[in-house]
């Protein structure tokens, strides 16, 4: 009996189906220490307990893209071992915060599946919940994959493409409970910007640099119990680099993004995302953010601002595509997502 | 009058001295977050209260490598600073699980010494016990280290050499009290392979690999305050290269080894362990394990697996050595060790 | 309205005004772990609750360059992100511990100015000081910065020099509350020597080296949430290369400093520092020490001693300055201190 686990292929997942992905996991003020030594994060809300208390939480929870990172990590083995490459995001939500003590697990359901017409692949969506100890969901998004067939002659499954819109509107997004900005210290948090200073359109430079090393985003991808081997294992890619993880480049980009939008706190929503080229080890990571949306919500002084975070390694800022319409090479994130700031 | 270090020569050992050593430790949960970030550990037991609580315990220990870590590396500034070669380990026992929030020290009695025949080098055993703020016994091992003279001149002493069986016998092992595993999940550990699953003689090819960075061997290993100069200073070693601590690799190999053996949960015995060729940074780490025993415990559900893990840079899994005896000269480990896993 | 921070210059500051630091932080254990991962530390007192409880502390706090590197980085947006030279340290005076969860903030006040002669630059002088929850100074020091002014035809301020003694008194330090030597365990501790063991002028080689890594210092210093770009970005400085933030070498020196210092427990002044050289990914740290002065003080068995500690990365030990006055090449780092030891 084969003990080690080779992944799933195309043919091994079925609509409908929830798969409960493995090794729970307890996260603590540990865990924060090093994110804010693995990434440049500042964002005062997740730094300050005394802050945090200012605005209305009992303490400072674990950073949003932690949570987002930790659940992620438990579905590389069942969802992600064989794939060829990782399409999209849509619908994340951020449901409750994680506090320290709080154990996580992951379950996602498979909903949709569509063979691609070489017959060697097939993309397979997925919604993945994170859950705390008490079963309550604390993020939920969608994820599709293109995955390898085991066997290229197994049938094509019926094809199912979920319907998935663009963005959340704003109202979908989910305050955790008691936030409240009247009172939010400007100063302390490190910029005067307030939301009705943001104008839809407006594109922000972050002007920061950081040069990455294989030994940092290792230590990242395994701190999220993320297995994939191409992260790891010079020998897993033909040309022996190893790929850094896109959920590095995108906390990276979002810690770099303080210089400019320090008081965009707290990400709740994550309306989509491409991953436009790989990043690896002597790449520089820089950012620049464009104001897509802003709403009001109905916790006392908080707004919504939806930006896209583009992460590049090197190029002009602001340049995205090219004239036949695809990423520019030195693009590396394209990420469009919903965090709150006071009013 | 010198104050700093140089460590002990052969010379200053005697047999039936405890040597205390120094630096007592409080280890809390950001060593834990620390572990799971420089090595791919995801044993469930380790990584979720929930997980530990539903086995029986109060909430989840400290990985037992970290114990095994700290309580070594106070032994380096008295055993090991003057050592030519790390020769063995035997009888190591887990004898209570770590709390966050313990203190950890260690001593170690001078159980033989033996001079070599060139008269320049002698082989020192020690027996080291780790033991917490309450003066209680966590960890007990025999490690034997070849340490050079001070002056060769000096006479030899009468040669005491221990007794060291070649194993623990299962009955030998202390169980964590209150250890259950009779409502294990074997979903949330990761593989439904239990015990009786497994046969004495089978061999696991844990397939994943690690490329390790000089970086993350120093962090590692300064993490366990080890001061060996050889991991550190590029000029303490002819060739300008840092010698990585065979702990971490020890932590890397059973880390992989998750794959195939996740419900190996808590290592309980050290029977014996060869570092067989150094490991340097740019090495990609593999392991496989062999199957060398199984036993029943008192603990309900609670089986003992004693296990080959063997640690390579390269080469055919399961090749070990020579024609000539000796090891492969991409072996890097060679450990023989007991893990508790449900029945 | 530009969002991004792009620093003071030279003219933005006035004599008496008071910056008050962004990104209030607040240290758990968590932070322990990580100092014990990125330096060599080993002082008792800040590594095991049960050694800083026989010293009369309710428990070990965190080590003092964790507090001086929390209060500097805060600093660094505001006071030396257009920065040409650190030029100096004076007047450092450590208040008060700082205890797991306590949250820090920094205000610095400034206090002199002094255009060059060139009129492209100045000297900008603050007094920092850190805060915790309760508006307790932590940590209190002076520093000057030599800053580039924006618009060279901006009028020269006055000039105000502050008037700076070269060291503290041994009657200015303050000891933490409770702190009783009387009981100090020296096999614990690691060392022997007390106080009386050392001689005025007494100079010790600390023997070890460290060879360091891009992605340590990185880390190290993006976790004070030290965002200046030369640490971080290969393209901020002409040659490619990523200087390695001061206090790297300080903490790094420190630690080293143990072999021979071991009982130097508790930085409590800093008296001046220069970095004389700049250190780069590559270089092997060393450290010596020499011994100023001691004293006692009014705290049961605590003494003070106060060193001069030099980091090199070559070159003999005890060599500090050329024959033209200045610091030879292979110098990094010239720091005067008041430490606590057992009398």
């Amino acid at each position: 009996m084969a003990k080690t686990n080779s992944g799933r292929f195309f043919e091994d997942y079925t609509v409908g189906e929830t798969l409960h992905h493995a090794v729970p996991r307890t996260v603590k003020m540990g865990e924060r220490a090093l994110y804010h030594m693995l990434y440049p994060a500042r964002h005062a809300l997740y730094s300050s307990d005394q802050f945090a208390q200012s605005s209305g939480l009992p303490f400072s929870p674990l950073d949003d893209l932690i949570a987002f990172h930790i659940v992620f990590g438990k579905t590389v083995p069942d969802v992600s071992l064989n794939a060829v490459a990782n399409l999209g995001y849509a619908q994340g939500r951020w449901l409750a915060p994680v506090w320290p003590g709080d154990t996580l697990r992951s379950q996602s359901e498979v909903i949709g599946l569509k063979q691609n017409s070489n017959g060697k692949t097939g993309v397979v969506y997925v919604r993945t919940t994170g859950l705390n100890q008490h079963d309550e969901p604390v993020l939920e998004y969608v994820r599709w994959v293109m995955v390898r067939k085991r066997d290229v002659d197994a049938p094509a499954p019926e094809t199912v493409v979920p319907d998935l819109p663009k963005a959340l509107s704003a109202d979908q997004l989910v305050i955790p409970k008691g936030l409240d900005f009247t009172n939010y210290d400007f100063t302390l948090a490190g910029e005067a910007h307030r939301l009705s200073d943001y104008e839809i359109g407006e594109q922000i430079d972050h002007v920061d640099g950081v040069t990455v090393e294989e030994a940092e985003h290792m230590m990242a991808t395994r701190l999220w119990q993320n297995t994939a081997k191409v992260h790891f294992d010079t020998a897993a890619r033909p040309d022996g680099t190893r790929l850094i993880y896109g959920g590095h480049v995108i906390s990276m980009a979002r810690a770099l993004s303080f210089n400019g939008l320090a008081n965009a706190q707290m990400i709740v929503g994550l309306n989509g995302g491409a991953h436009a080229n790989p990043c690896l080890a002597g790449d520089t990571i820089r950012a620049w953010s464009e104001v897509i949306d802003k709403a009001e919500t109905d916790a006392p002084g908080v707004g919504a601002i939806r930006l896209r975070l583009v992460a590049t390694k090197g190029g002009d800022p602001f340049a995205l595509r090219g004239e036949d319409g695809k990423y520019l090479p030195d693009v590396l994130l394209d990420l469009d997502y919903w965090a709150l700031m006071p009013l």
